[in-house]
């Protein structure tokens, strides 16, 4: 278990400070099946299946679904309560606990933004005495925007993850050329096998891994198959691990016997990331490196279906967005980790993509994963 | 790709119908990263990540991400568009698609239940042409009660990925005598090796192998790690496979020279399996046979932390519940199926959970898979 008691109470100050200044007397945070949150894991420590309440006299109420897990996980100055208690329902937790701490009638009590409208009128229903705030841009936003910069010891965690992961990279460099990884399943089961044996929780998300028959899709559906895979033509794949709760993400491509025009098409994926990763500098606008990859591509007729690059935490995806569209105000800032991942598919040719996690600093940026292209 | 399009068809047919019923001239149903919704899959077959549009005049548009899957996957009435060509954006969709098709002015427009309060308002305030629906028992709870009761095709497929799971369970049971299973990690990873190599897409969510040491967690976290399992004491293995879309949902527990307090745990939750599945009949309220194991438990001063059951189809959880609460109103019908899962679970002793699919029929309850304790 990782209790660094001090990180976590530094960053339930900066959420309790903001209530203070927003005036919220109570706040919910859930992390439930249907309903995820990271958040909670980012306050407290406590991996997932619970409610979190936090409230204005600086209290932090965990109501976990397994007691015992919290126990060992959630950090020193969290309450831990039974989700059962309140039968697993959030309107009854929240409106026990309110009464319990003695929130004033009237006081403004916020839930989160991805609360449905016909829950939204249940609360307001219930929860006659109390202000129900539910925002856009309200507690969840706000903590998910703390979360783009990482602190020192979620660097620090990040970096061991990195750590992890290009010593499975190597790995897969080795056995694709030695003949030991034939088909897609050879390479996501290696990928779970090392990554566990190194400590990990698992895999950020399934692992996506596309033989050159399918890799042309942007995420291949199933995730892999039985289907040959680093043979000739254009292999992608697509991992990363999880390690006390950080994520990495990267895609490697495997270049095999490749024609001219698989060959050319690898090039400018190539050109376009050296062209973006340069630009991952504290002050930059994180539209403007997308931009620029877009403008690439374009100059040789070539679109990519799908934005440059995202935040990686203890989310797979989380902020900044590394995306051209006109509404992305992301300004690069020191701490923040994300992917650049320009790609390019052609149902003929097959896809290409190459992707690495790029923390930003006062100076260069820091390439954490060192995947590549993998010439075979 | 499964393209049975006359099952399809007559489930378009039941939404449209339902529509004409409930006066809602256009219908949103969205898949995408944080809002799942395996009924697009259910109605068009089209995996994931997309918005499906039905309208009054019974057509069916999918706006997919990926179009190129969406081609492979969709069924033949589905008119395919791209999720890309409104900006991936659901509001633009639907406001280009209801003016598209006609939709008169002040028709009802129904999004999904999940759409949260602040997305609400931003559809009411775009689309002020028409009446924006969005309630707790519309469309998508309406399409999640259809999907409890399976048709012949849902349970063909579910009784291959059966066969599946069984196969896989009788290779576990060998491979745990014989000692080729000494870890967590080897189970993990022997059911996604074998699982795949039988055509599955996966499995049905990420595998719970828990040794002795954590067997106690209702749900182990990490999912498995290197530790022992299968050694002395209680360990828990939960898992399913995910055929064609449908899920099986099974736990065995292997149990090696067990203590009389252990022996006397499993006995308990053997005893309410035996008691909990023939009362998996046509007609019975699924209440009653949740509160029967509730009070079988009860006298030997035991108590379950967890449901009794749950349906299992395209999702690992889904219709009907099989629980003891008070709301619960589900009554059983031929077609359903669901889990039976007993379990009790003690920090001292470890956990014990027993669970298989069953099939409601007109007659006897059909057991689908072969999970069963495993005596080493």
């Amino acid at each position: 278990m990782n209790k660094n008691n001090t990180a976590y109470l530094k960053r339930l100050e900066r959420v309790w400070d903001w209530m203070e200044k927003e005036d919220i007397a109570l706040l919910m945070l859930e992390d439930t099946e249907t309903r995820r949150d990271q958040n909670i894991r980012w306050l407290t420590g406590h991996p997932n299946d619970a409610l979190l309440f936090l409230t204005s006299d600086r209290k932090a109420i965990l109501a976990a679904w397994d007691v015992n897990l919290a126990k060992l996980y959630a950090c020193a100055p969290v309450i831990i309560a039974s989700y059962n208690d309140y039968n697993r329902k959030a309107i009854t937790a929240i409106s026990v606990i309110a009464k319990t701490i003695g929130i004033p009638a009237g006081s403004r009590v916020e839930i989160p933004s991805v609360t449905s409208y016909p829950t939204f009128l249940n609360f307001v229903g219930e929860l006659t005495d109390y202000d129900i705030i539910c925002r856009e841009k309200g507690a969840v936003a706000e903590i998910n925007k703390m979360r783009a910069v990482k602190d020192e010891e979620e660097i620090r965690i990040t970096k061991k993850a990195a750590g992890v992961t290009n010593e499975i990279i190597n790995l897969l460099e080795k056995n694709a050329q030695n003949g030991k990884i034939k088909t897609e399943a050879d390479a996501a089961l290696f990928i779970e096998v090392e990554s566990r044996k190194r400590g990990c929780e698992g895999t950020s998300f399934g692992t996506l891994a596309a033989g050159p028959d399918r890799s042309y899709a942007i995420h291949a559906f199933p995730g892999w198959t039985n289907a040959p895979f680093a043979v000739q033509g254009l292999s992608i794949l697509d991992f990363g691990v999880k390690l006390n709760g950080y994520c990495t993400d990267v895609t490697l491509t495997f270049a095999r016997d490749l024609n001219a025009k698989q060959e050319k098409l690898v090039g400018l994926v190539e050109k376009a990331y050296k062209l973006a990763v340069p630009m991952s500098r504290n002050g930059t606008k994180a539209r403007d490196i997308a931009a620029s990859v877009d403008a690439f591509f374009k100059k040789s007729r070539k679109e990519m279906p799908h934005g440059l690059g995202h935040g990686v935490g203890l989310e797979e995806h989380e902020y900044p967005v590394i995306r051209s569209s006109k509404e992305n105000e992301w300004v690069l800032e020191p701490g923040m980790i994300f992917t650049i991942e320009p790609g390019l598919y052609d149902p003929v040719l097959g896809g290409c993509r190459l992707e690495n996690d790029v923390l930003v600093t006062d100076a260069d940026p820091e390439i954490l994963t060192e995947s590549r292209i993998i010439w075979l």
